[in-house]
């Protein structure tokens, strides 16, 4: 299996707390040592480190750990590969564009009888079953809606409905954006917490690091962390239920 | 206008030399300071650093510079804006999968009417010259070829034909790449150099930096590098004329 990481902010935010607490489970505190990858949206452009190394012993994973870029939507990921080799191109997040914008996804699980989803216009470039659901996401979605939406949650539901019928293919928690929306989808494991003011302190709890937000953060800062499992200890994460799942847009629950 | 830099490769290779080059073009002895990028292929993975700020500033153009990445294709950019923001959105090289692959593009020059060309589904996702004709070329190619045809390299003298009409539009100097074939236009200025053995020794000619290739390869290497001016001051840089083309494969024109 694998870990997920997300973020919704509703301004440009740094990842380097919640990143440094998940890239110690890439093969330190947790076995997920088949790479991993982070991207990270500035408006409509997106940039994406990745590296088919363990994230505790990647220079990138420690640049990217120690130099703040700035964002409001991040997903990241920590691979322990079970479809597909130990290579960059099965490494997540994966990316196309669509409707003019990057979309990122990335999965955490384990399906079967994936190839016989039908992918279209968009190929997958590995050989995983993650990049495959990918792909029939976005072929589905593209099929349905020619160009973006106006209201585009309705595509969020639509893709709702996409996941139920991936989750009956097996194990199916996934993120994906499309650089202002970020969707998370709960097949059986994903917490998220809200940060916003009256500001705290937390603590990782894969690595020595307390921070106190009060000082990072102003009053009208909200910031929504996803993750597979919670990466402080002293706070509260909202539990995700089986089925469900929850659209952010800078930071907030618009579900 | 901006400065290229591609490398194919019949081994892994790294690329610090050149791109250590090439930095220092980008704020420091050349005014190329809007932007950088390069990507990087590992078979069909691909991973690009980018960045909005200056190269010769850039932490990540410091981690780049320093870290040898091994790769067989590789295509770098700096930027000096006429077209479109600096922005990460407009940050060369821009990606889009086609057949089941990352392909990867560079541009140096300026257009003009270039919003008259037809992307079909290959949107722009910034507002540069450049992505929109990159778009059109991808657009045109699968409009040709559904498939990825058996033998690639008439795809790649289509792509040459479409780029002499580009040219008609401005300065069309590009790169591309399907991580395999790299594909150099040279529209007023481009620059290539193919090093094998017996490998001598070169000079930067933007840093203070001298490498003797012999003691870093093997007889059997073939390494080609491209670039808008040659980056080294004691080597033959072979000068490309206005409106030809060179396609390369593990380092070797097959054109």
């Amino acid at each position: 299996m694998c870990e997920l990481l997300g973020m919704s902010a509703n301004v440009p935010t740094d990842i380097c707390f919640s990143f440094a607490g998940l890239m110690q489970r890439g093969g330190a505190t947790g076995p997920h040592s088949d790479g991993w990858g982070i991207s990270f949206y500035e408006d409509k452009g997106c940039r994406t480190f990745k590296d088919s190394l363990p994230a505790c012993e990647s220079r990138i994973a420690k640049l990217v750990e120690s130099y703040p870029i700035k964002s409001r939507v991040v997903i990241g990921h920590i691979r322990r590969a079970n479809r597909g080799a130990v290579k960059l191109e099965n490494t997540h997040p994966f990316i196309r564009e669509m409707w003019g914008r990057h979309w990122t996804f990335a999965h955490n699980g384990q399906l079967s009888g994936y190839r016989r989803l039908d992918t279209v216009d968009f190929t997958p470039i590995g050989n995983t079953d993650s990049e495959r659901a990918f792909c029939w996401l976005m072929a589905q979605l593209k099929d349905r809606y020619r160009k973006r939406p106006s209201n585009v949650q309705t595509s969020f539901r639509f893709v709702g409905k996409l996941c139920h019928r991936l989750r009956r293919l097996g194990v199916f928690n996934m993120l994906l954006t499309d650089g202002e929306y970020l969707m998370a989808y709960c097949c059986n494991k994903l917490y998220y917490i809200t940060r916003c003011a009256p500001f705290g302190r937390a603590t990782l709890k894969d690595r020595d690091w307390n921070i106190d937000f009060a000082q990072e953060t102003t009053p009208k800062d909200v910031v929504t962390i996803i993750a597979t499992q919670p990466l402080t200890v002293d706070e509260h994460w909202q539990e995700m239920t089986p089925g469900e799942f929850r659209v952010f847009r800078a930071g907030e629950d618009i579900t």
